[in-house]
This record gives C-alpha cells, sequence and structure tokens, in this order.
C-alpha cells in the first residue's frame, strides 16, 4: 500500500469522477520491480495498476492455486467414471473415500488417499496422473481466457442495466 | 456418467494396473458434440477424456466464473490502495462497506455497492472498470498457464517423494 502512497495521479480523481471510461494508471508502480527501482523508472517501464496485499506471490500464482485444486476435482471425476463402467468395486472404494475426505485442498486429498491401503494408492496415482494430463493437455486455456473476458463484459453490463432499469422504475413511479 | 458406460477400452485396465504411464482415453466422448455423434465417429474426432457432471456448462466455464469473483477482489484491493492514498473518506466508506458484505459473490457485491448510496455508485462503477481492465490487459494468463503446469508436476513429485521416504523410512524400522 506504500507504493499506492507515493503517486497520486490527478487521473485518478477524474475517473472516480467520469467512471464511464477507465483512465489507466500508468503511474502505478509493478509488483516485481526486477531491482529497486526510483519512482521516475518505474513509471518509465510499468504499465499495470498496483494490486496489494500478494507479497511475494502475485495474483496469478493465487489463481494458479485454486486451479490446482479444481484439477484435482477434474481428475477425481474422471476417474471416478472410468472406474463405474469396467471396475464397481473400486468406484465404491474411492466414493467411500469420498464421503469421508474433503477434496477442497487436493495434495491433502491425494497424499491421505495413497496411505488408505495399497488399492487406493493405485487410484491416488492414477489421480495425480489424470491431473497432469488434463492440466497440460485437456484444459482450454485459451477457452478459460475467452469466457472470462466475455463474463466480465456482460457482467458489467447486466449489473448497469438492472440498476438503471431499477431507479427508473423507481422515478417513474413517483 | 453414461456416457463413460458407452466405452469400456481395456487401455483403462491397463493404466490402473501400471499407473506411471498414462495411456490416455481416446475412446472417452467429447464433452459437447457438435452434433449427435455415433460412438464411432466420437471415437475418431475426440482425444480428450470425459469429464462428467457438467452439464452444459465445461470446466472451463466454471474455472472462469470463479476467475470472475477472483477479479472483483482484485480490483476491490486495487480500488482500495489507491484511494487510500489521495481520498481517505472514500476509503473509510468502501472498507466499512466490505466489512459487512461478502465478496465472495462479486456481482452480488457490486449490486450491493451500487445501491447504498450515490457515493457507493461512484465505487462500483469504478471496481466494475478496474476488474475488465484487470482482466483483459494486466492479468498474466500465460503465467497462470505455466505456473499451474509447473504446480501439478511439483505436488505430484512432493506426494510421491514423501510417500516414498515415509514407507522406506517405516520399512527400515522393521
Amino acid at each position: 500500500m506504500e507504493s499506492a502512497a507515493t503517486v497520486q495521479p490527478l487521473n485518478h480523481q477524474l475517473s472516480f469522477l467520469f467512471p464511464t471510461k477507465l483512465i489507466r494508471t500508468k503511474a502505478s508502480p509493478c509488483r516485481w520491480p526486477s531491482k529497486p527501482a526510483t519512482s521516475h523508472s518505474t513509471r518509465l517501464y510499468c504499465q499495470k495498476m498496483y494490486v496489494p496485499g500478494f507479497g511475494e506471490a502475485s495474483p496469478e500464482a493465487k489463481a494458479a492455486k485454486n486451479l490446482h485444486n479444481f484439477f484435482t476435482y477434474i481428475a477425481v471425476r474422471i476417474v471416478a467414471a472410468q472406474l463405474q463402467s469396467y471396475n464397481p468395486e473400486a468406484y465404491e472404494e474411492l466414493m467411500e473415500f469420498l464421503g469421508r475426505h474433503s477434496l477442497n485442498d487436493g495434495d491433502k486429498f491425494c497424499a491421505n488417499l495413497m496411505r488408505e491401503s495399497s488399492r487406493h494408492k493405485g487410484l491416488a496415482l492414477r489421480i495425480l496422473e489424470v491431473r497432469t494430463a488434463y492440466c497440460k493437455n485437456d484444459f482450454e486455456w485459451d477457452n478459460l481466457k475467452r469466457l472470462s473476458s466475455k463474463m466480465v463484459t456482460e457482467a458489467n453490463t447486466k449489473l448497469m442495466r438492472d440498476y438503471v432499469l431499477e431507479t427508473s422504475h423507481a422515478e417513474s413511479e413517483k
């Protein structure tokens, strides 16, 4: 936060007053300056907005951590669907284990699954393989970017439209 | 899940028995067949693993929804850091509102913020702008992909190494 305090461009205030068009905060410092830079050089080389509170990590690292757990969840679903058809016993074992352990922390889940029994260890190793393959081959990263972009545009439009409809309705009732 | 039941390739069983090398499930059907395809044509054109349970949506859409809320969270932090330096009053108002409302659902948070007061509406519009700009310009998508890939490889190695260390230690104690 102290970095944000060093630069106070006037256009922040303008963008606050006229928020229909965002004025980019060119003066905001980088998250990771490659060397101790003066305020002037930061101003020259970094075009990104300052994101506080991530310390040594980055928003990308935090998002990757979340996706990591998501991929484990997907891998468990893939393996379960495959087992269901040809190995009902293993499927039942996996489901029973799922009922007892949370999938919120994917790595912890896999570590516990490995230590349950030798059969569970086989399942855990397979889940590890599937999540790697899914992350590296199957997951559509371009699609994720496209969908996120679309979602943010549509959500903003919806929020503003709903607000305008609501307020104009309220005013017309007066 | 019914789609998984239609194909039972032998290599699933092989990959279960020898899970050190994943055998790709070429026979698994696509998530979104562009037309009602026969089992044969699906087998020909889709190389991806079948992911059950996402219905009309996709894992990418679910991940995008999560990222959407994450971007709102980031935008709130960015705006708060900017306000803190030049507009302490607005900063206090935003912080006070944050204390009363959850940021888990970003859109709901913005909708509530818009309806709080006209000053809060200005803040909300600014948050909407910042999250769009962050998503489309600042967020490093390539970095996310790289970090996720690295994370899944490292986590798998760590899980297997920890397991081997633990079991070999236990055996050497006998």
